[in-house]
C-alpha cells in the first residue's frame, strides 16, 4: 500500500460514547425511552430563537457561508468583550483546536498535556507529528504550575490545559495559569468548553499574554452541539496566521445563523446555567458513589470497587447512557462521567445507580 | 511572539470571491438585485426534501451528530456504488482533502499540482509542511501523464488533480490518469467536485488502484454548499487511517439529515444537471469572448486584451459578481470564471458582458 505517515499510524482511534440508536438496538429499549447523559449536551434543547433562525435559513442551504464567519465573529466579539480580529471560529472547538495545534506543532515537537483529560488533544498533536508528554493530575485531579514547568523541555512547543477539565470537572486557578504563562515561551491553549458553568474564566489573560489561546464552544451552554461551532480568543497576530490555514467556510451557514440567534437569547443561556447548577448539586448529593466537585455540566464519580464498565453496562440495560471514562488515558477503570440532564433524567440516573450500588 | 511554524508563515492567504453584501454596499446596489455567479452554487436552490429535513431536525440542534456520519455514508455508499468502509465524509470537500493531505504529507515531502487550479490544495499542502511542485497546463489547460511523471521526484508523496478542473472546466481522461496510477507509488487525489456535470467519473478506478482517492462534494449538484458536506471514495485501508485523525462529528447534524434527503431526490439532481447543461451551452455560445469547453457548472472565458479585473469591476457596477481568476496561480490576468445560473441570470450576464466588450 501507498505509505501513510508514520505518526498517523501510531494514532489510537477515538472511542466516542454510545449513541441512543446503538443502545436501543442492543438492549431492546425504544429509542424515545433512552436517556443519554453521556455527551454533556444541553438538556433544555436549543433556544426557540435558534429553531426559528434555522427554519428561516433552510432554503439558503445552496449558498456558501461567508468564508470567515464574519457576522458570527462579530456577535461572539460582543459576547466575550474582545475585538473581532482576536476571534476565530471553526467547526466545533475540536476544529479550532486542531488548527491551533497545527500552527505550532510539527515532527520533533513536544506537547504537554495533564491527564486524565479530553482525549482529542492527543489525536491533534499526533496528527501534526508531535510527541506527547503527559503529566499525571493529583488525587483531586489538580495540576500545579510547578508540575507543568518541570515537565517542560527544549522540545516543548505547546501546553494544552482543559479547564474546567473534562472529565473531572475542576478548574486551574488564574494564579497557577499565570505562573505557567510567565515562565514558558510556548503556546498555551486553554480549552474552556464548559466555562459558562464555572465560577471564572481565564479569557481576560489573553490581553496580558501573547502566547495564550482560549478555545470555547457553542455546543454546551448554547445548546448547538449538532451545528459544530467552536471559537478561539487569541492574540491578533496568531489569529492572522490561523485564518491563513483554517479551512474557509468552516462554520456552516445554518450554524452561523443559529449561533447569532443563540448569542441573542441570554434568557435561554441563564435558564440553562440555572438548571445545570441545580441538577449538578442534586447529582453530587444523591449519587451513591464518591463524586468530585464540578465547574462543568457533568459530574464525575468513582464507582470502585465496581468497574465503570459493569456499572455502565447495568445502566444501559435500563436505557441510560453515561460515559465510561476507561478509554481516557490515565483515568483508570472505575470513573464514570454523567451529564447533568433534566430534573427527571437526573432522578432516573440516581435511581438506577442506587439499584446498581445496593 | 511565540513561534509559529515556518511553513505556516509562508502560506498565502486564500482570496475568496466577493460576497453579495460586499458588492451591494460598495456599488450601492440592493442586495436582492445582486446576481452572484462566482461560487458555482446550485441555481435551483436545495431540494424541497432538504428544506423539509432541515426544518424537521431544527429542534435537535443541541444533540451531537453521530461521530462517523454513519447514515449519510450509507446513503452515499448507495449513490456511488462503493461499500461504506470505502466512504469517508467531512466538512466540505475542503475538509476531506485537508485530512487526506495530512495522511501523506509532512515536512520535506513534495506535492505535485497541475496549474491553474483550485488554490486550496496549495494551502493544505503547505499547512502540512510540504513543498509544492507546479506543472503548467497547456494552452487548452490539459496536462498529460508524461508531464506529471516527468515532474515526479523521490520526494514526491502526492499528486493532486482537479477533474473537471476548477477554473478551466476540462477533465483528465481515464487513460491518462491510469498511466499516472500505473507508474507512481504515491497517493493520487482526484477532486471530482463537479463530476455530476461531466461525461464520466474516474471513481471506478478506486477498485483497481490502492493509491487513488477520489473526493467529491454535495455543495454543487446537490445544492448544499451552506451545509459543508464533502466525501471521499478510497481504498478501505486508507479510509481506516483517515477515520483515526479526522475530527469526529465533522458533518453537522442538519447536514447529515439534508444530505440524506438530497440523495433521495434524484428528480432535483436531474433537473439541476439539465438546467446546467442548457445554461452552459447558452453561455458558451453567447459570451462575446473566447470561452473554453466545460464539463462543470461554470464557463471560463479569456477577456484579453481587457483584463479580468476591469471586466469584473464593470460587472460589479451592474450588480453582477463573477470570479476574477487572477489570484489563481498561473492563470494570468485575463481569465474569468462564470457560474451557470438560472436562465434569467445567464441572459443578464451575457448582456452585461456584451456592453463591456463593445
Amino acid at each position: 500500500m501507498v505509505r501513510i505517515r508514520k505518526s498517523i499510524e501510531d494514532v489510537q482511534e477515538y472511542i466516542p460514547g454510545k449513541t441512543i440508536e446503538e443502545v436501543a438496538k442492543r438492549y431492546g429499549v425504544r429509542p424515545e425511552n433512552v436517556i443519554k447523559l453521556a455527551s454533556n449536551e444541553n438538556p433544555l434543547g436549543p433556544s426557540p430563537k435558534v429553531v426559528k433562525a434555522i427554519k428561516e435559513n433552510a432554503t439558503l442551504a445552496n449558498r456558501y457561508p461567508p468564508a470567515d464567519a464574519g457576522e458570527l465573529r462579530e456577535a461572539l466579539s460582543k459576547y466575550v468583550g474582545f475585538p473581532p480580529d482576536q476571534i476565530v471560529a471553526g467547526a466545533g472547538a475540536d476544529g479550532v483546536m486542531d488548527v491551533v495545534t497545527r500552527l505550532f506543532i510539527e515532527k520533533g515537537h513536544e506537547v504537554l498535556i495533564p491527564i486524565p483529560t479530553f482525549p482529542y488533544y492527543e489525536i491533534f498533536a499526533r496528527a501534526c507529528g508531535g510527541t506527547l508528554r503527559f503529566i499525571s493530575r493529583d488525587e483531586n485531579f489538580d495540576v500545579s504550575a510547578d508540575d507543568v514547568l518541570s515537565a517542560t523541555t527544549k522540545k516543548t512547543k505547546m501546553v494544552i490545559i482543559c479547564s474546567p477539565n473534562n472529565p473531572t470537572g475542576n478548574q486551574m486557578s488564574v494564579s497557577e495559569l499565570k505562573k505557567i504563562l510567565d515562565e514558558v515561551n510556548v503556546a498555551v491553549m486553554v480549552d474552556e468548553a464548559y466555562v459558562e458553568f464555572a465560577d471564572f474564566s481565564v479569557t481576560p489573560l489573553v490581553r496580558e499574554y501573547e502566547n495564550l489561546i482560549v478555545v470555547r464552544t457553542m455546543s454546551k451552554a448554547f445548546g448547538l452541539a449538532g451545528l459544530r461551532i467552536g471559537y478561539g480568543i487569541l492574540p491578533a497576530k496568531i489569529a492572522r496566521e490561523y485564518m491563513k490555514i483554517a479551512p474557509a467556510f468552516s462554520v456552516n451557514k445554518l450554524g452561523i445563523a443559529a449561533g447569532i440567534a443563540a448569542l441573542g437569547d441570554k434568557k435561554h443561556l441563564h435558564k440553562t446555567q440555572e438548571i445545570v447548577k441545580k441538577g449538578r448539586a442534586f447529582l453530587q448529593n444523591n449519587i451513591p458513589f464518591k463524586t468530585y466537585p464540578s465547574q462543568a455540566n457533568f459530574v464525575l464519580m468513582d464507582v470502585s470497587p465496581l468497574t465503570a464498565e459493569e456499572v455502565c453496562e447495568a445502566l444501559m440495560k435500563k436505557g441510560i447512557i453515561v460515559r465510561d471514562c476507561s478509554s481516557f488515558r490515565g483515568a483508570g477503570n472505575s470513573l464514570i462521567r454523567v451529564s447533568v440532564g433534566t430534573s427527571d433524567e437526573n432522578q432516573c440516573v440516581v435511581g438506577a445507580l442506587r439499584e446498581v450500588s445496593s
